[in-house]
């Protein structure tokens, strides 16, 4: 019953990871009656000297998943959640340092923004909190026992404006019959992810937080305040506005779907749609992807963010 | 190939209702320079003399969906949006009072809340939006001709308390290996509906927008300052709190599950968590469901809000 | 801090119920070499005297939902899995009669299908198997201490008839634009719940298992072969086939959304569509639902089996 | 209020596609009564002389996204649909011969299976089908003009052994509490893609639809047959069988979430439970991931197939 390789021809064992995927830690700070949430869904990827365990199923060189996991939520005690890069850090040298056999690890993180409920200042409001359920904000560190390279970013952030797009010029062929707009309506929901150029301890590390913040907020103004002529267009500006104001960024890379807002035709009901009343789409949509990146630096992040 | 009705014993047709679910429309307001949105998914089901066409297929009673579809985007144009209670009563008054065969028809609003980008007052951020992202807000109107029933709502509100939350003094049998908590983490993700006792255009109509947010901040408050002994008490005190402030709504249900956050044993790591880290898990979950009731008046909404 | 009820004006305790809900158990048997599954989620709904935990926070009254998951992994080896209704059965029966305060158990079981790798027989396939992936089967048994109600059914079986469905003869006001369809798609995904007419120990129990697979073939069969002139139609059909041809069935409901299929229009690029190519939407749909009943029986499944 | 590029530091514009996603487009091949289906999620990703649209929003060379969307519809009608790979080679073809700026299309496809409803033969099920809703297959084309590269995979196809796994040996460390297991569920949801060693026109084409069949019965027998101390190992099999059947295909890469069945502890309950009933958990799982390639190849599909 048991089949081991009976490869005929020599096959070759690839690049391979693993480890425990989506561990959903939440870390509460007690600053006496004022609490302080960070609430995480952490995954690790090891790669190393795997190629037993492919072939054979020996694990010897296997630190289980189940330890990965047990190292995030100790972890999260041990050294605290000061923000998802910085947790990814202690983790990613962690195993990477301790484990001959791993010589690579990847962590990711997902981090879910809560807000206080009330006056944040006031008694009861210090342990209570609501869900922001806006973007969530993606942290990635690999480390290599080298070089450590970092990439944040987020996804889910919906935006919209209503105004100020348009869309003409473009190339018609045989099978092309979209009309020209000069006054549409531009909505995204943003997956952005940006590479910063710390690459390890001898350098001055990043404040994560303080450039998160910032980077979202210029996407953010760059988005409003771009009179596009094209989605690409705002891309670009949503790219260049974070490389020209954050030096700790090289590399920026948007996955930026239109969602489409048709107009609705209302003249068979004798009524004039002035861009008044739109049918939001789901499917298709179109789907507009590019990196900006600061001059010499290389591209580092892959090509597709999703995966359609 | 064709069959038609080959019963042999008699059946009867029972309740039944049809139309168009999720319309998404978006509805834009222009005040010169600054915009505002409405994003609605809209849902329409007519009842009434629908004996034909599930019998013969005879269509001539039916009013197609397709036809309720392009009346919810004339009406965001005729209407406007003034409020997702205000725009279902335009739909349903419209569609029991135009078609004699249609006695009854139900009209369910989600509304997905947009913030400005930027500062509100400045000339770029007035059409520039983000989605918030939070709770989705719910409104069902039902009119069958002489009633109106009004119920609102939301969904999706995940709120929690880091502390002042215990669970003691249960029900112990064969089964029960749980044990009691005398500090744990409380958090939900809120699913509440309540019913104005408006009925019909002789009274007073509420103020539907300022009516939903007093409701959503009431039962934020009472879910913050209640001093938990069971979800099923927090409930009872979110209801209760709409009930005594809200003389305009009468009954109030919610259904909540309750999200557990199981403290990590992380003893075998050496390491003493003083309710620090947290295991958030997904299944299953308590699930806690009740009506608070006005005195004296009718339970109507159903018992279900969710199908587990 | 603590705040206790602080209600003015009197409100009462209307409906409650609560429980563990989506309990993922996986029930293997094992028969030699040859392996069964069972694979349910299983959520469990208590109701009965419990005003105190909602008024008070008092739990004397509260069998922890806790303890509800554990009697479930319990009696999944106590009772096995015969079926998902007679699973249910069990499990309401125990909440009901062992404990003084509960006074109505409501068990709802989804089942997940599985089927062999391979050929049947074979040793290697006799524990591999593949989630069929298909509809998932439901079954909801509710015991008040003297009487039982069991609702079977399913969800998520999409189905399509490439032909033999017409749309035409239906209201025109001045909000259709439709036109009349001679030769179009009819899709569906069925949602279907089917009440028996069993209610207690002393009537001969259903073979659940068989009952299903036959309800199943008879929805199907009336699908494929109702020359449809609306999906109402189609769906009085659908009912009346069970009902006909299983006299434990005393009543059937559906929501059968209407997946368009629309014919895209090719004459901009010199072709004829001669219903060939369909764009598969997505938002919004048609919504028909209804209830099928047996002459002279009482209709009690709810109208709302979803929640738009 | 029109903010174009201010950028002081210069930007380079890196890897950037565009197109529209997820065109869902059904194609019915009518053979007298008896009717077939191809039911595809078909999304488009055009790279080419884009620099201008991203820079300054001109888009004299960008084809609009709405004319990709028509090109899927109308190839679905002038090309047919004879498998999904061949589908994405004609549009494929079509975007890069056509217009001068577009360098490079890559072509995703994802196909639902159908099976007919009743004896396949008979009348009235020549035209009625259930949606299979195991598996998702997938198919990826890119064409630079020159070279051809053909990806194909499946996603969601939930397999389980429920013996012959085992997982001991592996290291420990300070944070590991995993018990060895010597009889355990192996369960997962295979995402998997190969790489077809096809480049050119000039080669004979491969039957991608037997291919395909081919691929997964490997697969699903491999996984089966495996007598496995390790995912690893299992994935390792399942790519080496494909290998080694299917000379075709150069490349495997598989993306196994160890979709974690725990046995549950039931001796508090003084019952024995000897590998019958297990909780099936959702977050977190173990992710393996892995390439398998024939000697001498070159890895070429990307290493994350998820983006956790």
């Amino acid at each position: 019953m048991t089949v081991q390789s009976r490869s005929s021809s020599p096959v070759v064992l690839g690049q391979n990871q693993y480890g425990k995927a989506e561990n959903r830690v939440v870390r509460i700070t007690r600053n006496g009656a004022t609490h302080h949430i960070r609430d995480l869904n952490v995954s690790i990827a090891l790669s190393g000297d795997m190629e037993d365990v492919h072939r054979s199923g020996s694990n010897a060189h296997v630190l289980p998943t189940d330890t990965t996991k047990n190292t995030v939520f100790a972890f999260a005690k041990e050294h605290g959640v000061a923000s998802p890069e910085q947790f990814a850090i202690h983790l990613a040298r962690h195993f990477v340092t301790s484990q001959d056999a791993i010589h690579r690890a990847r962590v990711r993180v997902e981090e879910y923004a809560w807000e206080r409920i009330g006056a944040g200042g006031d008694e009861a409001g210090g342990h209570s909190f609501a869900r922001r359920g806006q973007e969530v904000r993606l942290a990635q560190v690999t480390y290599d026992g080298d070089r450590w390279e970092v990439v944040s970013g987020l996804k889910d952030l919906t935006v919209m404006n209503s105004t100020d797009s348009e869309f003409w010029g473009y190339v018609k062929d045989d099978y092309t019959t979209l009309k020209e707009a000069y006054d549409r309506i531009l909505a995204t929901s943003v997956h952005g992810r940006w590479r910063f150029n710390w690459t390890g301890d001898d350098q001055e590390t990043p404040d994560w937080d303080a450039s998160y913040a910032a980077a979202r907020t210029h996407l953010l103004q760059a988005f409003a305040e771009t009179y596009s002529l094209s989605l690409q267009q705002t891309l670009f500006q949503m790219g260049t506005r974070i490389i020209d104001h954050r030096a700790e960024i090289d590399e920026v890379r948007f996955s930026l779907p239109n969602s489409h807002h048709f107009l609705v035709d209302l003249e068979p009901f004798g009524l004039k749609n002035d861009n008044e009343v739109y049918f939001a789409a789901d499917r298709p949509y179109g789907l507009i992807e590019g990196t900006v990146l600061r001059e010499g630096c290389e591209a580092r992040i892959p090509s597709d963010l999703t995966n359609l």
